[in-house]
């Protein structure tokens, strides 16, 4: 099923329709400190809210409920460090499609454990010695199912899209200043790419990276899909994609304004922010685009902005880190 | 300005009418997970994500807006362990009244800290040896104040069952069978008795409290205002009134179906519920109602629910214990 054809806006607003009554209409937040700490209007898109607790559902949704079961009858597979299995393993579930999951044999067992609630098989492998994309190849090459890649398919970007496309109609879309997205293979940003097109929304697109992983900041300078030099080493784990996906980075590359990178003490900050201020739980990967605003408000004073949370599954052992804070000192308190 | 007139249905809608645009239409959540868990369609009312982080601030400023300013040009002066102190000194700054607040010396620094920083000034005093209701009182006679009790006021009343009602609104009056609710004076529970008649909504009211702390379920019983053997000894420090308010037993003894009991564990559990399958962070008092729920699920077994979580200002070190629970056992996974 691999398609790289490109969507467009028009395929944003189709996923729409189709996610109307399934996907959660998540709600905007706002914070009156947070405002005053940053210098702008801060509306923050809680997709933390969402089903299976991160945005990835959406475009799950958007592309197994158009998958050719004819063509297709063992399902599909889908390689995932986490949210994007959660969210196959859901969607197969509630549309009856059997699904399997590619998944790094050091994932949370809880993660394991829920997406085998689902009913989903679980393939493990070994993140450092083997590649996720061939052992997909190869189960997608021994019997009839689909890959459902998490960003190279312009069904699941155009469902990613849906998140910002919800939230500019909630805000007012001519409104909003900028959009900042967390950014790991490039899926949520291309597809808000497209929901600013489809809303006709001046807002410019930022996209958030983990540092030491800004393979999106690096090829948009370079032109070419750059490699980060690791696999581990951010708390962010569900950004740590070896390079931008090739279909997110041509629209990416196209419309993308910006993109910011911050430190996991950065992140870690804006968990603890997030429990004090938006009683929210959010994860690394998550909470980032959140981060970088607390950690550069200069960039953003003055705007109207909106700020994806994107997912909320964290490992209680991060999220006690971020609990433990110091909250004494440090840009968060130094920016008020 | 202590005003014991007995509100009603009329009154809920006066207020919804007065916090449009004002407080947040607070997000209804589902859970697939909670849902199976329970055997009932749960509707989780999320008022820890309400301005302050409490629903407190639907009473507050219900109430503040209709102050007589001439009569008192010294603002108001309110006591509190918590969450009404905030809503009443962040109410206080938005309508430029002055405000006092009186809370007992033991009370977390940060929300001593966030009350100063909405321009209150704090009166502390020792819980154990002094009658913070006597102090208002003192206040009061020295200085052209209102008092603005947690409980006894209708306006109090009225406001705090407008979460209540924008929830019926939300989910559809007529189908919900039961409203869950914490209970500390009883202001909450009263509100949402008199939502339900307002909105002409069948369903039942109860009340949630902590073990130990049964002052409602004793009152309701003998028909009169008990008392509490202790004013401390519970996580839920936000329900850890004395006695029922006046005026909210009124209601509640006219129209409460039902009270609950739970014990600490079965709220760390919920916090811990929470956290992992709605990414709220919730407190001790506010998540009491799902605690119960979680509980007990054959008393709403086929039900179609409201559970409301009022709260979300939790000290971390009781988060920690929440996350440290051991879930490998205990009621929440053997119900499943």
């Amino acid at each position: 099923m691999i398609n790289l054809s490109i969507p467009g806006p028009e395929d944003v607003l189709d996923a729409c329709r189709r996610l109307a009554g399934v996907a959660v209409n998540t709600p905007i937040l706002r914070s009156e400190r947070l405002d005053r700490l940053v210098g702008a209007s801060v509306h923050i898109k809680c997709e933390n809210l969402q089903r299976t607790g991160a945005f990835k559902f959406r475009g799950a949704y958007n592309c197994l409920s158009r998958l050719d079961r004819q063509a297709y009858p063992g399902g599909v597979v889908a390689y995932s460090t986490g949210n994007h299995g959660q969210a196959i393993a859901t969607v197969g579930r509630m549309l009856s499609i059997p699904a399997t999951i590619v998944m790094p044999n050091d994932a949370p067992a809880v993660k394991i454990k829920k997406a085998r609630e689902n009913g989903a098989e679980i393939v493990l492998y070994d993140r450092n010695r083997q590649s996720r994309e061939e052992i997909a190849a190869q189960i997608a090459a021994r019997s009839p199912v689909a890959v459902v890649p998490p960003g190279d398919d312009p069904l699941i970007i155009a469902g990613q899209g849906t998140a910002a496309a919800e939230a500019l109609a909630q805000i007012g879309a001519a409104d909003v200043t900028t959009i900042l997205v967390p950014c790991g293979g490039g899926g949520l940003a291309a597809g808000t790419c497209l929901a600013t097109e489809a809303l006709l929304s001046p807002a410019e697109v930022w996209a958030v990276e983990p540092e030491g992983f800004d393979d999106t900041r690096r090829s948009l300078a370079s032109g070419n899909r750059e490699v980060n030099p690791a696999l581990s080493g951010s708390l962010c784990d569900a950004l740590l994609a070896p390079t931008p996906a090739e279909l997110p980075f041509t629209i990416n590359r196209r419309r993308l304004s910006r993109v910011l990178t911050v430190s996991d003490l950065d992140v870690l900050r804006a968990i603890r922010f997030a429990y004090d201020e938006l009683r929210l739980v959010t994860e690394p990967g998550g909470v980032i685009a959140l981060a970088s605003v607390l950690r550069s408000p200069e960039l953003v004073r003055g705007g109207n902005i909106m700020v994806v949370i994107s997912g909320g599954n964290v490992d209680p052992v991060v999220f006690k880190e971020a609990l433990d804070l110091d909250l004494g000192a440090g840009p968060v308190d130094h920016a008020a």
